[in-house]
């Protein structure tokens, strides 16, 4: 019994139930886009959380990634920026620890955060590997099922499974000029592992029995974009869309298997090219709820990807991606610091308000109607209720004393909105 | 003679020839693109500073404000402020001091920086109505045109003047059920004399004055968008629009009277509604450069609205705007830090890079590049070079000391590049 094959029967479950009163959307328009697959409710039968719908009329989701690296490793560190996360408003959390202690450190991130938890298994199978003084691409197809099949049991939300790449793209992927290669990890060690072996990816090879296992526990599929593109110019190219096509296949397969699946998308791409990759992926993959890593919409930017993956995130979300996983100003030079954390949250929370009112979503233009009169009336503290951050511009506010409360030091006696209240 | 005139008669100005240079132009492309009002060089011919470009097939620029509010005046933060905008890449610096020294202050900062300075006049004549113990509304129009001239003669090099309020968009405005009102500080000076004063405003009725002496010294003409929304649901609305086609009259006056001239724009908008505002502005005003302030495309995230404006300004600039007003994480709440001002200009050089290779601007193109190929090869050096804060990203990869270069802290033995570099 999944979500889907609920649907599909017109039963609602307790989730959709839940879903339907939180994002104000009928249930039976919910168990229909439910059962088309263009809804998710990534939701493990092995562990309670809130439940969290993903797809189209709902609002744009948030997930943030936290975990370790082998080269930095601090289990309370890791909780406390999922607890931050949550706080600050994502909707998820990706543990994608590549530390020795990753099993140790996924179970205590499940039992500190109340929302659906996502998982590389890829990662944990890789790292196995290599504590086993074996190299990646020695890697044993049966310890990659093991894997998701243990993490299923333990109540992993959705998984990110590199099923799209097979011998024949990593073939066209070494024909093409592509500047960077893959900079997906996962994507990696697939391609590394096929070139190496010279044989089928097990993921791809064994997707039926993926779907055996994810329909039991009700895993959702996020199938992974290994060939996503890692710069600029390499965006929308042959590989991308190649491995997005073979992803339709997949999707379809799973959808009919009553697996709930979702995609992944890029990544860095110029943001003229967005709206056409958003469009292409709703078409080849059935409506399938569209997950996208930025899109980061110049590469010129370290340490303020937050900023460049707010941009592509907005514009993909209004052209139909639903799903934003944060980018934090961390990215590409070391791992996050809780300060890190928030303002990449924060930064994707913008981008999702942002899209959301642009695609007329009626609870976030609610939101924008009380700031509007929040500000009007000078209100403050109802002004710092509605921020995505209630924090920060309270202690902005505050920085400077103030005679009365109808202004603040940017403009002082010059407030055009005090002016006009004055004299109209 | 003005930049414009002299691109009439064919003839190249210095200025004409550095720009051609630095943005890889044909001087003819240029001349006849300035010749038309397409591009603008806000240059007075009383200051001499490094001319910059605004317009078509020019790069994006970005302008800086720094200045006093009557509640913090410090001359030396407002100058070290405008160097740093500078340093991180602002183009352009406007003034926007409203302290009782700001004759002072503007003095002190058209000395501190080789860039183009704008003012805007009303704020002076508003100051000095204030300091004389009457209030804005009693503002004499005399010392209006004052204060322009003295600030033409001093080399202030573009100046906003909200030509375009007059008394029938001040009727509209009060008709319709605007949420904010007038958000612009010089818009709501205007329209509070011209309903207390019941005339015209001086800016509207002595248009040709303005044009006399802006021709005079070579100042360029930003059109004030004094009635521009103030929050999302009063985007693009009646009282906006009817400025706008005001201005657009003014516009084409201006450019038949050899008056360089931009248009100033939104403001608070959705960003599905960007695009045709946009496009609207290019029609109406005759292809004189756009110059945005944002827009910001949600009113959720005081403290971080330099995200909310980088999104804005990214789609801005990629659907027709030529000029981002940066906007720094203090908007809204109290005067910008120094961090402030260089977070404000990062955000909008991110904003305005997006959008010049999504426009397929060659030079900015080569940037990303050259960023791909640095990464590729774990050029660090390289990296930090090229990326728009060259400090912050050399922190952060340095924080967490690695084996070997070839790796970050964030991937660790994980790198996919490196992985793909070793394995293909």
């Amino acid at each position: 019994m999944t979500q889907l094959s609920e649907a599909k029967k017109g039963q609602p479950t307790p989730e959709m139930q839940y879903i339907s009163k939180k994002e104000n959307i009928s249930i039976n328009k919910l168990i229909s886009l439910v059962s088309e697959g263009k809804i998710v409710i990534p939701k493990n039968i092995n562990r309670d959380t809130y439940p969290c719908g993903i797809g189209e009329n709902l609002s744009t989701k948030v997930n943030a990634n936290i975990g370790s690296s082998n080269k930095i490793e601090d289990i309370n560190l890791e909780i406390n920026k999922a607890k931050l996360a949550v706080d600050y408003g994502a909707d998820t959390i990706m543990d994608l620890s590549t530390g020795p202690d990753l099993n140790k450190f996924r179970k205590k991130i499940m039992e500190s955060v109340n929302v659906a938890i996502g998982t590389v298994p890829i990662y944990e199978a890789g790292v196995n590997t290599l504590n086993k003084g074996k190299k990646i691409i020695d890697m044993d197809s049966d310890d990659i099922f093991k894997t998701i099949e243990n993490q299923a049991r333990e109540g992993v939300d959705f998984m990110t499974l590199h099923c799209g790449i097979n011998k024949q793209t990593v073939d066209k992927i070494n024909k093409t000029n592509r500047k960077m290669g893959i900079v997906s990890r996962g994507g990696s060690f697939l391609a590394s592992w096929i070139s190496h072996n010279e044989q089928e990816n097990p993921l791809y090879e064994n997707y039926d029995y993926i779907l055996e296992l994810s329909y039991e526990h009700d895993v959702t599929l996020s199938l992974g974009d290994g060939l996503r593109p890692g710069c600029q110019s390499d965006a929308s190219d042959i590989a991308q869309i190649q491995e997005l096509v073979d992803l339709g296949v997949l999707v379809k397969k799973a959808q009919e298997n009553n697996v709930q699946v979702m995609v992944e998308g890029p990544g860095h791409m110029p943001l003229n090219q967005i709206k056409s990759n958003m469009e292409l992926q709703k078409t080849i993959c059935n409506g399938a709820p569209f997950y996208v890593l930025g899109p980061l919409v110049t590469d010129l930017a370290p340490g303020y990807d937050h900023i460049t993956g707010a941009i592509g995130g907005a514009i993909a979300a209004f052209c139909g991606a639903d799903f934003l996983c944060y980018v934090t100003p961390a990215e590409h030079l070391t791992l996050p610091s809780l300060e890190d954390v928030k303002e990449g949250v924060i930064a994707s929370k913008i981008a999702a308000q942002a899209a959301d009112i642009a695609n007329g979503l009626k609870s976030a233009w609610a939101k924008e109607d009380e700031m509007g009169e929040a500000r009007k009336n000078f209100d403050w503290e109802k002004q710092f209720q509605l921020a995505i951050d209630k924090y920060k511009p309270r202690f902005y506010k505050n920085q400077c004393p103030l005679d009365d409360d109808e202004m603040c030091a940017m403009c002082g006696e010059y407030c055009a909105v005090k002016l006009g209240k004055n004299n109209f």
